[in-house]
């Protein structure tokens, strides 16, 4: 039985919550045992009070503490805690094991999704990228990440980061990307939700073909006749900075 | 009883092709009675070669021909029918109907999908924008394009375009941001495939929340040290421009 307990209360806390409590109610080789939150109410939609505490000096033993807190927080949360030698591991896709305060075992359990409040994800398809000071603290994350999902990868420092920034990429600036065409459509009294269809297509086709197959446009083509029509239609000139240096690098790279 | 007939053998055509047969499997009101293409056999999987003509004086009558041919040949196609006063509509979502030769009655049937040969859509998800000349020609191309959609909009030359541009943000320069993410888990060693359900959910939360409500990310949270971080990570210049004017016009606008 390995037991878990999550330091945090924020959207990844909460969505590691709900798939750690549905994890063990069909299995038995894992338990969560208890969530630290500073205010014990942000949690009582999830689990039973007697099983959270707002007091670092309350936390009971487990076999593996996961500090889901945000970035800024991470080194002193880990400070915090005053135990020794046991399994201490952050959520951060920015920073590396060492942040973590030098008194327990460090590793990182990243989870690299996107995470709203109140939006459920499934979590079986969320990919865990791991990491640890040694083999055997190794194994117990391991096990534990594939209680929750399907796919679980070792990753190292340096691979995080460069998944990190490849997720801002493809998450942060796409989703601005959609507030940019979103901005185009309401100034020209054309529904967003037109688009919708188009952005769903847009990432289906990407399962299945690499993006330089998978790449289409007046920049691909080389259509410079369209280019030129559409660069003279963006009237913002943030957006249509934008809409050339993007068009250039497809030209150029794409 | 609508007599439809389609010009042109790419992308477009051939799923519009595949749509119509289909939909008139189980329907009385409409049927696709010929299509136009230079080379009969390109067609030859998706229909019998007797309802395939590669001469433009072999176009048997029709309620509605529908030239869906690349933008720069739409001009030249219309003016080799040499039929006059039927309803002719383009395929093009950055073109106005003017395009279309004088000698018919104009409109447009613009299907906001992006089209990959061999990729098979479901056509009743995608949207049509419609346009023509006048209403009774208007009654007519929304019957067709109801008989294969059920998201069908009057769109006027003027919406057509700022659609067409704010799908090029959101199809493909997101794809190229697709292929960008690509690029740096390949320079690290980590598979692209990790960031695919990302990818997936920053397109899915896109359907409920607006894209202000979605955007995450250091850029929104204005995380400055992670955004140092990350630009002295990119080792692409190109890349690191791109990471730079998106971080700003998303900490200005986002």
């Amino acid at each position: 039985m390995i037991k878990v307990t999550i330091i945090g209360s924020g959207n990844v806390a909460q969505h590691l919550i709900t798939a750690f409590t549905e994890s063990q109610k069909s299995r038995m080789d894992l338990e969560l045992v208890q969530v630290y939150s500073r205010k014990r109410e942000t949690l009582a939609h999830l689990l039973s009070l007697d099983r959270i505490t707002n007091d670092y000096n309350n936390l009971v033993e487990a076999d593996l503490y996961i500090i889901a807190v945000s970035d800024d927080a991470i080194k002193e949360v880990s400070s915090n805690l005053n135990f020794k030698n046991r399994l201490v591991v952050h959520t951060s896709g920015s920073f590396p094991l060492e942040l973590l305060d030098n008194n327990n075992r460090k590793g990182v359990f990243y989870p690299l999704q996107t995470f709203t409040k109140n939006t459920k994800v499934d979590f079986k398809n969320i990919p865990i990228c791991l990491e640890s000071e040694n083999a055997f603290d190794y194994h117990i994350i391991e096990k534990v990440a594939k209680t929750i999902s399907n796919k679980v990868f070792a990753i190292n420092s340096n691979q995080r980061k460069a998944l990190h920034v490849a997720a801002v990429f493809v998450n942060n600036f796409t989703n601005h990307l959609y507030q940019i065409g979103s901005e185009i459509c309401q100034e020209n009294q054309v529904p967003f939700a037109i688009l919708k269809p188009l952005i769903q297509e847009t990432a289906n086709k990407i399962m299945e073909l690499t993006p330089e197959e998978a790449q289409t446009g007046p920049a691909k083509r080389n259509d410079l006749k369209t280019i030129q029509a559409q660069e003279e239609f963006i009237t913002d000139d943030n957006n249509l900075t934008i809409y050339k240096i993007l068009t250039q690098s497809i030209q150029y790279n794409g």
